[in-house]
């Protein structure tokens, strides 16, 4: 390893925040979506796809915490100069897609789609740049029954994928009602919307912060721990208390006390009376004046899955898992592209967090795929290779996993690749066997309990069973039964 | 329609080359990349997914006609000034993950992986900047035997989708023979590097061109139609009628004068006894002197799938289908990381272009999901709109797809709501009916044929059948009833 030899490499390495993924984790997701999609196919949703590049003017900038331009996305310019961004989540792509098709889709328009997305963001523990959420949308139904059965249907999902009642919970709130607070509180109107926005995102932020810290955020600002300061929305403290009261459970009084106020408050005793006419009672949704979902394209009806049941956070103290997924009603963002309103409702789900949720309780199976049969590489030469080859097919042709193993080194060495891979049965043929017409059978798994066995004559018929030769042409057999002693 | 309201509408759009998929697509694709994703198991690959972004440096310059730095690539710059490129293939993410983990994974490391790959290239009709590759590679494994496994696997997965034998065709050539005769006339050594690459790449275009058309790329250069020039190797005639001949079948004595060459040959000889012991004759895997592939990093053995079946082109003349997938031995690539070589050998499918393939030969169905059962919606109040949403939920619980109509619009245009997302049931309540506790049942398939029928009796009979009555309690079994009439 000479200092020359390495100057002149490249360094393996992935930009921060971007993972690899194996294949027990490839495994687990795609059995966790196969469930969602079969929950949302069954409801009436149908599979759409974008691509992962989008105008970036098109997708609009809808990101929270977006202070400079440009910031939170990955944006680049095209030959004729135009930006371009890697979409940030799936609902800007969805409204573009729907305003340029509108003429010649079914109204309304069910879909769902699941994608990577990308945000160009700091990544810490638990946190990358590049994501994947499951989502559903019903875009072109401006009643709440649209925004009801996604709630429902949020529901069912958590339930398909074994999350027992009790354990769930989806909250449902109304934007308006929260404007109508703000309103009371003097902060309504066009002139006060990036305030309103601020103060949005404070109180989203109460899943983390108590309302100490969320008052900073509504008043002067906050100086986090590592010295950076967020600008506060500028409230006083009979603002923030008037607030406060508003988003307590059954503070009819002031949410009532405007127009968009009482507008809210109908939509949510409608959403309500469906769910209960469906039978979905407050242990599985209910209505919750806490929930506001940090995004500003929301306009009406915001709802959010939350999961019950208590983790370990990083420090080993007892937290609820918290949000998998959330939504609500953006009327505004397709009617960006087009001359007439287009109401429109839908429900992210955040892939990874759920995953982890779901192995969390056990749902997921972890066990990787049993790993192939290895037929060992023990004569080298074109004959020997050629006999290994025949074996390997005549496995795969009856359906069996299995490997002619190709590096280079020993034995010694390919019985530890076996090992690494998880393979049940080793094979191995050297030239007397081959000559013989004939394979020695390793069942690995008994093999490595031999040792454990103390009765001699227990060992022998063990032994016998660990390893035994078969013809050549009686390998499939043999290899099925040992396959099936392990299940 | 105001103008002025129109200046102010973000116009719809998608950057160019990219596309939208529907569910029929979806649905097709996933369901040749169940069938592939199987048979590369049973070869014992497992699943592996690396990020989009990638450093541009790690990535390196491995693609064809890239003249321009950073040219045929989307990059961009990361906040700490580093290039990062979106991945333009899965073989170089591929050799960065394997140099980064090399210690830790079983050796030889065998992965699959599908996914979607950006080229920042001139789209045209079927040339898209977004598509999707399904690569496996055996990385660490320097035998020929990798190389002709992943062939007879290649053979494997097209009679598994449904492609008969004879019908295609893995052609297989060896790099080495082809650098003998670029040595043999006189184009060896570091200094002619850049030259033999544009051969390569010239005789890789024999698929499109005759030799006419590729002896100007060899030669003095070539204008396309369009105007533009490409600059040619620079071969004299007698160089060029040398390279053809070497390119011949059976041309042993121009391939082997050289010690490439004879290697090679050698190679191509123990790929070609393996094929023969397992059983791959040359309807399936022949060795084919043509096939180069354009991409410089290959070193050893190359493979190309090609379909032999004829398609009509765009000016309606019979084409051969052609290249569906390739690849190669890439010793270098992983080895560009590493201070120790790393042999290595993969395959790609090029994704859209296989499921064209099977779509010309009628091997996946293009049948969508059937429609969902509608649910209309004749009363819009909460009573209304609960009383449907019961019978939607009953019908999903007993597992059958259904809707409740969540739009404005009134009956006419519901029905033909139905009609278009290919629903073959409709359910309907009026207050009449809700207060009776009844439902009427319209099967749409059969009252789509009712106009058909001339005999008055048959008619009543159909009628009756096309439109009836039930009590709400019995709707699911009636609508069981209703979509087993029609498969």
């Amino acid at each position: 390893m000479s200092t020359e030899a390495k100057i002149t490499k490249t360094e393996a390495r992935k930009p921060r925040g971007l993972a690899d993924r194996g294949p027990a984790d490839i495994a687990a997701t795609e059995a966790m979506m196969r469930v969602i999609r079969e929950v949302y196919s069954r409801y009436g949703f149908d599979a759409l796809e974008t691509p992962f590049l989008e105008y970036t003017d098109a997708l609009g900038k809808f990101l929270p915490d977006q202070d400079r331009p440009n910031a939170g996305v990955f944006s680049l310019k095209d030959d004729d100069e135009q930006w371009m961004s890697l979409r940030y989540d799936l609902t800007a792509p969805l409204a573009r897609y729907c305003a340029e098709n509108w003429q010649n889709l079914p109204k309304p328009f069910r879909s769902y789609r699941a994608g990577w997305v990308f945000r160009n963001e700091k990544p810490g523990p638990g946190r990358f740049r590049q994501f994947m959420q499951f989502d559903a949308d019903t875009v072109g139904a401006g009643s709440v029954a649209a925004d009801a059965e996604i709630c429902m249907m949020a529901a069912d999902t958590l339930e398909a994928l074994g999350i027992p009642r009790g354990a769930y919970v989806i909250k449902v709130n109304n934007r308006k009602v929260l404007d109508g607070v703000m309103e009371a509180i003097g902060i309504g109107g066009e002139e006060n919307a990036a305030r309103r926005l601020i103060v949005l995102r404070a109180i989203d932020k109460l899943d983390k912060f108590d309302w100490v810290e969320v008052g900073k955020l509504l008043g002067p600002g906050r100086l986090d721990e590592s010295g950076d300061f967020t600008k506060g929305a500028g409230l006083n403290d009979a603002q923030i208390a008037q607030l406060r009261a508003g988003l307590a459970p059954l503070a009819e009084q002031v949410e009532a006390s405007t127009e968009a106020g009482r507008q809210g408050l109908a939509e949510l005793n409608e959403m309500a009376a469906l769910f209960s006419a469906a039978g979905y009672g407050p242990d599985r949704i209910k209505i919750d004046p806490s929930v506001v979902r940090g995004l500003e394209y929301y306009t009406g009806p915001v709802y959010e899955a939350e999961l019950l049941f208590e983790v370990k956070d990083e420090a080993g103290r007892p937290v609820r898992f918290g949000s998998v997924g959330g939504g609500g009603r953006y009327d505004g963002l397709v009617s960006r592209f087009l001359d007439e309103p287009v109401p429109a409702t839908g429900f992210s789900i955040g892939v990874s967090r759920l995953l982890a949720a779901l192995q969390a309780l056990g749902k997921v199976s972890t066990t990787p795929e049993p790993g192939p049969v290895l037929v060992l590489a023990m004569d080298r030469d074109v004959a020997g290779m050629s006999a290994y080859q025949r074996i390997v097919k005549d496995l795969r042709d009856a359906g069996i996993r299995a490997e002619l193993y190709l590096g280079s080194a020993g034995m010694k060495a390919q019985m530890k690749y076996a090992d690494r891979r998880g393979s049940k049965v080793a094979i191995i043929q050297g030239s007397n066997e081959r000559e013989a017409g004939e394979v020695q059978i390793k069942d690995l798994v008994l093999g490595a309990t031999l040792n454990q066995t103390k009765d001699r004559e227990e060992y022998l018929a063990k032994q016998a069973q660990a390893q035994f030769a078969v013809k050549v042409e009686d390998v499939v057999g043999a290899v099925k039964k040992v396959l099936a002693r392990h299940g």
